[in-house]
């Protein structure tokens, strides 16, 4: 069986695949407290950002994220927060190698859990501080592994690497084109991997990180290396959780989706807002009524992330985003940056003065504090229009 | 004669230094078309804030550009914009070898300008899109240079580098502990680097990016490796631009002054804005007479950098501010960074019902246009009492 290509939809298929993540790292880099993995990027740990990375990709069976003890039940909550599916938390070791062997273990010895996971075929192994990961990487490395038994991302240098004498002088200085620096993601056979863990000296596991070096250490399989994008990026100082927040605030508002229903009147307020928007963000606009199963926004969830504002007039003002919400779930958009959903509730009835009570509104509040841990921020916001 | 200590208030004090930023770059590893050295951060081009943490250092004496020519122009209104002294521009080679030998060629030949400036003992070499070098490392690394011929700051690698082999497999990995990321500012003896680069060959010319390599390789000099701080880092990529952004808006807003003048009412008001802000940031309140020369007044502008709240009853709002900007100016306060100077117009006089007029506002307006060239972000705000 040879493995798919590695377009969007179909992934790696027939192989099964598990990922590992470790994420056990202390954090001194950052200059902070919180370890990196930990810390709050738009008010969601960073690790969360990963584990959704992995978790959108259908072909990924599951996912093992290695956390030091005293993180577990951080992890926990976490899990629990975000709605994560799939995941595994796992002990983590006192050094990087021996946190990824544990999460190797919950395939293979009955150390860590009562049932023993099934085993993958290959493993994906990513660190948890590198949230911007895509499927055409993970897959790419999941095929060149099922192919050479090891592959790794990899990327240019940026800086020249030197070697420093015993007297803290240059030694000699590398040739820049002849050197890539390492990244995740790493794909490995399991079989391969965990042999090499297997047969890895103490002194490998307490003071190597390099999975590939292992692999040929004590494999001799020369892993394959693929060319990563720039996105790969291992959050590691202070100034890369700064990028990651921009990046991700960035990724927020790419494009818009009006959603108005059929009423003339409705339509027209989504046609002038599609008007007024265009020549700023990209937009599309489409009158429909939400609780038919309509193809348009199904494509529309399927293919690139949108926000959504949503017109409408009914008098219970939540109900259309309650099935937009439901829609966007079922529709396993891939949730990875926050979805706005902004409900717009038009008052143009010229009885009542104020068609949304106090009641109401708390509802909504309620509603979007619920939803936000799905990572779908709704916003609420009342015309008049008498 | 010994060089100083490195303190700030010294530096290498005896020497005569200068400075040559190669700032020639395509930026294609941004991914857009202005190179990552001219883009706006926070509405100002990269290149002015590493000009300016230069040019704040009293103990360098020149500081050379070295841009592409298509560039020259641009560079040469940046000067002009930001009012950057001691600066002039060279026109760049093909390479970034050739550029910097360029730019040290104004030193020794006639080629680019009429007169030739002093030739230093020192020569700094930094990238111009390593805008948050400090004093304190461009210090050592030249003082390092005195002693050892050349030096260069260094940085622990973040990832592993790997040597591939012909089939695009792992050849091997370099055990990162012996190696290190050659980074930016590294400092040379004027005459050991210039005789290298007139050793050097095309290949070198062409192909090369490393000064240590050159002066290793052709004046036999080993380069002193300074331990650098993680804010030496390159802007490479677009992440890095943002982090760069939020790095500049972390450094707006640390603390703030509270200036009044003597007056009761007045003093009054900047006592109850210390209480208020106090407990969300650092803050100081002094009354003085902004005419006189306070002691105090130049510790704080001699000090760490401060925003400043101007509170204020005369007529004329602007004069404050004004003496304000000339202090700020000719205490040589090291504006790096945007200083915020928040100018409060306290209106309790009993009589007038708007002691600013539109021509006063107008007036004001031009004023923040102007200081904001020179790194000083002027607001105006107005409250009546009655």
């Amino acid at each position: 069986m040879e493995p798919s290509s590695g377009s969007r939809d179909a992934g790696p298929a027939i192989t099964l695949v598990a990922a590992v993540l470790p994420a056990g790292g202390s954090g001194e880099r950052l200059g902070g407290a919180t370890p990196k993995q930990f810390c709050a990027v738009q008010g969601r740990p960073l690790v969360s950002y990963t584990v959704r990375a992995m978790e959108r990709i259908s072909w990924i069976s599951d996912i093992i994220v290695v956390v030091s003890p005293e993180n577990i039940e951080i992890m926990k909550s976490i899990i629990e927060k975000y709605g994560h599916k799939r995941v595994m938390i796992v002990k983590g070791g006192i050094t990087r190698h021996r946190s990824i062997f544990n999460g190797l273990k919950v395939f293979a010895e009955n150390e860590f859990s009562n049932h023993l996971l099934q085993k993958p075929e290959v493993v994906i192994i990513h660190d948890a501080v590198r949230p911007f990961v895509e499927e055409d990487i993970l897959s790419k490395v999941v095929m060149a592994a099922k192919q050479h038994g090891a592959a790794g991302a990899i990327c240019p240098l940026v800086s020249t690497v030197i070697a420093s004498a015993a007297d803290g002088c240059l030694d000699h200085s590398l040739e820049r084109a002849r050197y890539r620096a390492s990244e995740m993601p790493q794909a490995f056979l399991f079989d391969i991997i965990y042999e090499a863990y297997q047969q890895c000296t103490d002194y490998d596991l307490d003071y190597g990180t390099e999975c590939l070096h292992l692999a040929l250490k004590y494999c001799k399989t020369n892993a394959k290396l693929v060319e990563g994008t720039a996105d790969l990026w291992k959050v590691t100082y202070k100034r890369d959780l700064y990028a990651a927040e921009s990046i991700i605030k960035d990724n927020l508002s790419q494009q818009v989706c009006v959603i108005t229903d059929v009423k003339e009147a409705v339509a027209q307020v989504g046609f002038l807002l599609h008007e007024s928007l265009k020549s700023q963000i990209k937009v599309e606009a489409i009158s429909i009524s939400l609780s038919k199963n309509d193809s348009h926004l199904q494509n529309i969830f399927s293919g690139q992330c949108y926000n959504f504002v949503c017109v409408n007039d009914k008098k219970c003002a939540i109900q259309e985003t309650q099935q937009l919400v439901d829609m966007l779930e079922k529709s396993n958009i891939a949730l990875l940056y926050p979805v706005v959903l902004i409900s717009v509730h038009l008052d143009i009835s010229e009885n009542i003065s104020f068609s949304i009570g106090m009641e109401e509104l708390t509802r909504i509040k309620k509603f979007a504090r619920e939803v936000k841990k799905k990572n779908i921020l709704v916003y609420g916001l009342l015309i008049q229009n008498k």
